[in-house]
Order: structure tokens, then sequence, then C-alpha cells
């Protein structure tokens, strides 16, 4: 009978990616500059990548390689000055750069663990102050003043979190392999089934962006959650027309819309339904509850240090900025793996996230307060969404439509 | 009887190695910042510069890995306006970091056949285009306005050039063992064997400059080479000042005592005792004749169309920058390899540089054509001394002292 093998090799994989994260994720242009950021391990991607770029006629390919264990060395080598120390240049480069067109692409591929046993209050001390720095650069990011995109690059700290007990080259292996698979790298013309893929986005979000919710109500074991809607609400995902009108689609994978809650208006309770990772903790077994909009109640199995310093960051940090609707079976759900990165986790169920709201989450392309908009140095995305969450719509009038029902689309 | 045996393991020279970079040949300081350009498969000795600068107090240390395939890949599949385009920010940002007192500190390991097969025109663009966006850069670097220095990464295409046939994880750990040695990271304290080396190199060079030779004459097979020193010429090599007052040593090893040649007043000939590496290419054989200070024949037994090109950079390419003198004892030459790396190789033997001289190799600490100073974009070192080449001093009224006789001091 012979039914269709997928009969790429995995050089081909690595190929389709590399053209994935070139011409569908930034869509880098003829002419076009490309900063690049991968992990140091991330060499033959970071090379394909390259090559592609400059075959579609980039006139400047910058690659940082980025090494973590720098950064943990700097917090447990380094004196109280270095870790709070960010230099001018580190903002001013990246907005010279975005100043001069270029496009931005970053490959996660972090140790999970990397900072266990590190100081929690050197870590916090790091966090804001790399936050406060990155601050002018992320909201020309948010305000898509260039093309961006997030693409993976497993390495073996990483790939021996996810598949624990298997021997690296073999836990490698099959991260690379999912990654293929719910980024459809492994497909023959992956272009195409991106272009599918987004046309589904695009027609969900549509739907949403029509029908003008005033809030979403979650029901699920552990939650019982109202989030009210911000004033003049978008949906977004998909893919995005940065400022000069080139469309990318700033994350491989991405299964999610999402909008911009009113930062008063969430009531309820919140039970995650897959651990957090932040500042290199994992935090599981989150359970919060709202008030009026403010985390009230937040405590965890683990990781509860981190995250009481994720709340106390400042006032917006107990407030929510993203509310993210996704199917429980979108592929990264399916693959079945927990993979201790948002890019990956937050495609795998209904999220929130603590802090920061996206300007482009808003009608008027900004956050604002008098619209339920909420600031923070923080955002933090964790996950409430399973195959026994369902969500309604609740309309204005308080008429209620149902969205969701067992994590997958109502509609 | 038991004689002391060098008991130090592979771990312990790589930290002493790291050790020297930081502690002598930057010399951070406390409180100091560090820019470190690493070859990216330089992780492991990276994180060791990264601890050692972090514990002498650095406040920064901002790593930089360098991945010589983009360079390669910019040159075979970039379009034309790719190989020519070096973005402003690339001297910008350097120039930023010397005005904030950033040591800068550098690890070569290069393939040297990197460029092997690409078109020469395109390599001579690039290199032009480096050289123009470079040059404010180098002009603080060559007058020390920050601490700088340059030790080395054995990556395994470079040392599978210096060990032909030699097994790539043989050839990297012979390359370590001579590195450790010529660096003397080998000795049980380092940094004491540096006091006393440099102590050494000082004597020479101040004898150097206490006798004013008007000319120095070097003899030896194939050679007969008059090199006139300009006016108000200086002796340097060791240890520096930088403008900060901080004493380093700018490149490890070093054996070199060197000093600016009037660029109108060379005659002779002289014959290359090593190949030359440039541009990735190997030229071997080089035989040149100069009169009145200008290269007016210049031959070589392979690449000769890159020498070509050298010499074809600007007019200043045509004349000497630097003349430097080396015992052909020195340690590098009795490892008696090739290494392929100026950084080795210069060291290794008396040596004359085609193109720009140095400020500090001036009374008057600049370049200036009345005192017969060299300018150009390139400074090419090449290898013209051995145990068979004697040197003369030549004093204004015609008086000859020895300088070295059989490549060895002879005062
Ligand atoms: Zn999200
Ligand atoms: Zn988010
Ligand atoms: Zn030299
Ligand atoms: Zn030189």
């Amino acid at each position: 009978m012979g039914g269709m093998t997928n009969a790429l090799s995995f050089e081909q994989k690595l190929e389709n990616y590399a053209r994935l994260l070139v011409r569908v994720g930034v869509n880098l242009q003829p002419g076009g500059k490309l900063h690049l950021s991968a992990p140091v391990g991330a060499v033959e991607l970071a090379r394909l990548i390259t090559r592609e770029a400059y075959r579609a006629g980039a006139a400047e390919v910058d690659v940082r390689y980025v090494d973590e264990h720098l950064d943990r060395s700097r917090l447990t080598d380094g004196q109280d000055g270095a870790v709070a120390f960010v230099p001018e240049w580190f903002a001013e480069e990246r907005l010279h750069k975005i100043a001069d067109g270029y496009a931005f692409l970053t490959l996660t591929g972090n140790d999970p663990d990397l900072l266990g046993g590190v100081n929690a209050e050197r870590i916090g001390v790091r966090s804001k102050a790399l936050a406060i720095a990155s601050r002018p650069v992320g909201q020309k990011m948010s305000a898509f003043a260039v093309n961006w995109s997030i693409g993976a690059m497993p390495v073996a700290s990483w790939a021996r979190k996810v598949f624990p007990g298997v021997p690296d080259g073999e836990a490698v292996a099959r991260l690379w392999d999912a990654i293929f698979t719910v980024s459809r790298a492994d497909e023959a013309d992956p272009v195409a089934a991106w272009d599918a893929h987004l046309k589904q986005l695009a027609r969900v979000r549509d739907h949403l962006n029509g029908r003008r919710y005033a809030a979403l109500q979650f029901t699920g074991p552990g939650t019982d959650l109202t989030v009210g809607l911000a004033d003049g609400h978008v949906w977004a995902g998909g893919a995005w027309a940065a400022q000069n009108g080139v469309v990318g689609v700033p994350n491989l994978p991405t299964d999610e819309v999402f909008t911009a809650p009113h930062r008063d208006r969430v009531d309820g309770v919140a039970t995650a339904t897959k651990p957090l990772i932040a500042r290199g903790t994992t935090i599981s077994g989150i359970r919060v509850r709202f008030e009026g909009g403010r985390v009230v109640e937040a405590t965890s199995d683990t990781g509860q240090d981190v995250l009481t310093a994720l709340l106390d960051t400042d006032e917006g940090a107990r407030h929510l900025g993203e509310v993210a609707l996704v199917p429980a079976s979108a592929p990264v759900a399916r693959t079945g793996h927990l993979y201790y990165d948002t890019l990956f986790d937050e495609n795998a169920a209904i999220h929130l996230a603590l802090g920061r709201a996206y300007d482009f989450n808003f009608e008027r392309g900004k956050v604002r307060a008098e619209d339920g908009g909420n600031d923070s140095l923080i955002h933090v995305d964790w996950m409430i969404g399973s195959a026994q969450v369902d969500v309604d719509g609740v309309r204005a009038d308080g008429e209620r439509e149902p969205v969701m029902r067992g994590g997958e689309w109502a509609f």
C-alpha cells in the first residue's frame, strides 16, 4: 500500500527551519539587514540562517552568539557593581539598528536550571537592571518598528530537562524532532504549510475581534475566573505587518490568539496547568486569586520565593497584560512534552501574562491606563488551559456565548 | 634523584593562561570593563577568562564570539553590496567602549585556509572596507587609549594546519602545549615568570634606544638589506603603559623589540624565511627588492596574486612601517613549528612589516611623513630572520656595531 512517509533528512529539515525563520519569520527583503542572536551552541543553525539571509539578498548579517554561562558567572563571580551594571550602548546599539531597519531574529535555547543555587536577590537585581535597560528597545519591538521573530535551538542542557534520563545526543535529537514538527519544518513545502496555518489563525482572530466581548469566563479544575477585556482591545496572532509594511511571524511556532485584559476587571481563581519557568527556576502548582484585577493571593508548590519576587517587581506585576487562547489540540500540546520554554509551552495552552500589555493589543496602538492597559517591567506567561477548560465570551449586555469547549474552538 | 617535572594538568594550565591574559595582558583593574573577542570554539577559555575578570573585580565583561565561517559566507553567498557593507556602529560601539575605558582582549584562532577558493577581488574589497571602518579604532588602539592584549585559541582547523596528518584531537592538544609553553602558562608561577621575561625585553629595548642607530644592516641567505630608521624613532616591546597609566602586555607571547623604519631609506633585497599568511592565503618564498624605501619588485612561490593585491592596496603598502628584532632562540622558534598566525610566527624571527607604522614608535607620538613615518591601510608582518642572519647597527657617522650575530643578541 505504502502511505506517504516523512522522507526528509535531518539536514533538509534544518535547512527548512533556517528558511522558515528567514523567509516566514522575519521575511527578510533584498538589501535588508539581519541581527541574529543565537546560543553559542547553535553554530550550525546560525550558519545556515546566515547563508539563507545572504541568498535572500541581505546587505548585512550580524550574528551574536549568546553564552548563558557568562550571565551565571556575573552573578556568582562578580561584585555587586557587576550584577547591577548594564552599559548604555546595550540599548543604544539596538536602537541604532532599529532606526537602520534591521530585522531581529532570536534563537532561544536555555538551560532551564541555569540559575539554580544562585542568590535570588542577585537574580532579581540583574533581571530588573536588564528590564529597565531594555525598555526603550522593547517599546520599539512591541510597536513592530521592525520585523522580528523568535525560533529555537535545542542545546543539550535544555533537551536533558525536556527528556530526563535520556542520553544527551538522543535527547537533543528528540527535541529537534519536536521543534521541526511543531514548526512545520518537516513538511516538503514548509512555506506553503505556514501560509495555510496563518490563514486559520487569521480566521479565529477576526471572529473574536468581531464579537467585541466585554469579558471572558474561564472554568476548569481549580479555575473559575472572569477576565474583563480592555476597552478598545484588539485580538492579535499569527502574521504581522511591521511599520515598514513587511509581513512576518514573530514566533515560530505560534498557535495563539491573544489580547489585553482590563487591568482592574479580573476576578476569581486560576490554577496553572503547567509549571512556569522564570529566572532559571521552575515554579510549579501556581494558584492565584484576583480581586478587582489584582493578584491578592499567590501560592505555588515550588519556587514560591521567585513567584513572590516576580509579583513584587512593581504594582503592574500583580495585574494582567495578556490573555491568550490556544486549542488543547495545538501541535505543541499534541507532542505531549513540557518544554520549559515559553515559546513552546505558551502554544500548548490557554495562558495569562502577569505584567506589561502590548501596544498592538489596543485600537489606539498604545497601552493607556484609561483603557485598562497594564504597565510593568515584567511580562510573564503562565498556562491555565487544558482539555478540561471551557471559555465563554461575555458581551456588554451580559449575554454569554461559547468560545471554547473542552479546550477546542466552539465557533 | 628526581628533577622538577612539569606537574600541571591541562585544566591548571588553561586557568593559568586565562589568568595571564587578564592579569598580565590587559592587567584588568577592580571596577574595570572588559571586551573579550573569542572564536566561537573558545567557549571553555572564554568562560575562564570571564570568571577571572569578575574575580579581579570587573564591573562588566562583554564577550563577543567570532565565527569566521560567517565572514566566508558573506563572500560566497552575499551580493556585492554585502561584501562592501560595514555598519557605522561597528566602529562607533568600539569607540564608545574606548571612551568608557574598556580593556580589549582578543583571542586569535583562525583557519589559515578559510578563504581558499574565494574570489580574490571580493576578499580585497572586504579587507579594504573593514580596514577603512576600523581605522579610527586602530588609531586609538595604536595610541594605547586603553589596555588591550591578544592571546590565542587553538581551534581544530588551525591545529590541523600546524600539525598536518595528525588527528584533530591530538593536533589541538599539541597546539595547546605549544601555546602554554611559549606563553609561560605551564610555569607554577606564570605571573612571576612574565615579570622576569619583561625585564629582559626592557633591557634590550633600552639599549637600542640608547644607541640611536641611523640604520640597520641585515645579511643572510638571500638577504642584503639596509633599513634606515625613522627620525626620532623609538624602540618598543614587552610591557606598555596605556594612557590610563596601567601597564599591560599587548601580545602573549611577545619576544620582539621593534621600531619604525624610514619610509624612503630602505634599499637592497630580502628573502622571507617563513611563509606569510594573509587574507586566508599562504604566501611562501617571498623575495622583495627595495629602492629608496619602495618595493620595486616582489615575487613569491605561492600566493603571488594576494601578495600583489596587498602591495597595490595603496602607496604606503609598498613601504615599511615596522622592523622587529627577535632572537632565533626565542621560545616560539624553539618549538620548531610554523603557526600560520602572526602572533606566534612574528615572535620566532626578525621581521619587517609592509604598511602602517605605529605612533608609539616615534618620539613625537605620531606617524609624520617628515620623520619618515609610513601610512597605509595595511600592516602585514613577514619574517626574514633565522640563525643565519646577522644584524649591524649603523650610526649616523657610518660606524657599525654588531647587534645580532647568528640570530642572537650581540650586546
Ligand atoms: Zn502569549
Ligand atoms: Zn505573553
Ligand atoms: Zn612585530
Ligand atoms: Zn607588526
